[in-house]
């Protein structure tokens, strides 16, 4: 990149910062009220495996990441393990019980694969005004308790590009 | 929890941290060789979309994020646009050219889908080797040069639990 580039693209990225941090969308016009809720950390990818010790093993012994305990979360059909990394989480998904969710997506993915990803945003009843205004359809029409005890929903595939999408609701502050 | 159990949980959560920050793994005993590589950052979840103006548009303007201009890559046989989360991006991707490697992903994939994560390494070639010595494939046998301009190797899915998984070698003070 050139010298006027950088300089060009500092400007841009410090404009855009500038911009959020006063609250406001460049999206949007003065005119438009500001929006009520806000978008936050990929809180995690979930992968649906077959084996969640072996799972487990190569995260934790390969590839040298921090695991979670095996946790049975009888009231959403699955056992979890979160891997820890330093940005963010992977949540390994085993099924329990027999009406398990993520039971069709493992019979139709004999070697497990990508779940969804959980995107963490501060007012969830807000956004899923906004979502629903958007012909983006929630899997439900009130939010659960999810595997955190914070509220969350998923999003229809269909309408999020082929990909489950789990909104939770995090206060600004709390990142865990 | 009780207060015994949270005494417990900080004091294992005290030792782990403190056994990594030796450089140290719990799964290894002293008479084993510190490993040569380290896991780092979710780098990216890749998303590939039937239509990446649209999904761009999605993430933009419904979700609220910001997202980069449209590249194309035509080296990797894409198109890229990065929306920008918190603590990590979404990168999604379309097909480009007539060899894209995309293009049967999307065909098995009508509305699009999650197609792999990007995780980063300090060492691409200590953890090639060390995952070799564990049976893990890798798709090729040299890193090639990413989206990022840093060296990127995959691993073979049916070896990481039906996921494609992305290593690239990002230094340890270089998190973009």
């Amino acid at each position: 990149m050139s010298t006027f580039g950088r300089i060009a693209s500092a400007v841009k990225c410090f404009t855009s910062v500038a911009v959020r941090r006063a609250g406001l969308h460049t999206s949007q016009s003065a005119a438009v009220p500001k929006r009520l809720w806000e978008l936050g950390r990929l809180n995690h990818v979930a992968i649906a495996v077959p084996d969640i010790d072996k799972a487990t093993a190569m995260y934790r012994d390969v590839l040298g990441a921090e695991v979670s305990e095996k946790h049975a979360q009888p009231e959403h059909g699955v056992y979890t393990v979160f891997v820890k990394l330093e940005n963010t989480k992977i949540e390994l998904l085993y099924p329990l019980g027999e009406k398990s969710p993520i039971q069709n997506f493992l019979d139709k993915n004999k070697s497990g694969g990508m779940h969804h990803i959980c995107l963490e945003v501060d007012n969830i009843h807000e956004a899923m005004k906004d979502l629903k205004a958007h012909n983006i359809r929630t899997l439900g029409d009130k939010p659960k308790v999810g595997a955190h005890g914070l509220p969350v929903i998923f999003l229809h595939p269909k309408d999020c590009n082929g990909t489950l999408v789990e909104l939770e609701e995090v206060p600004h502050a709390d990142h865990e």
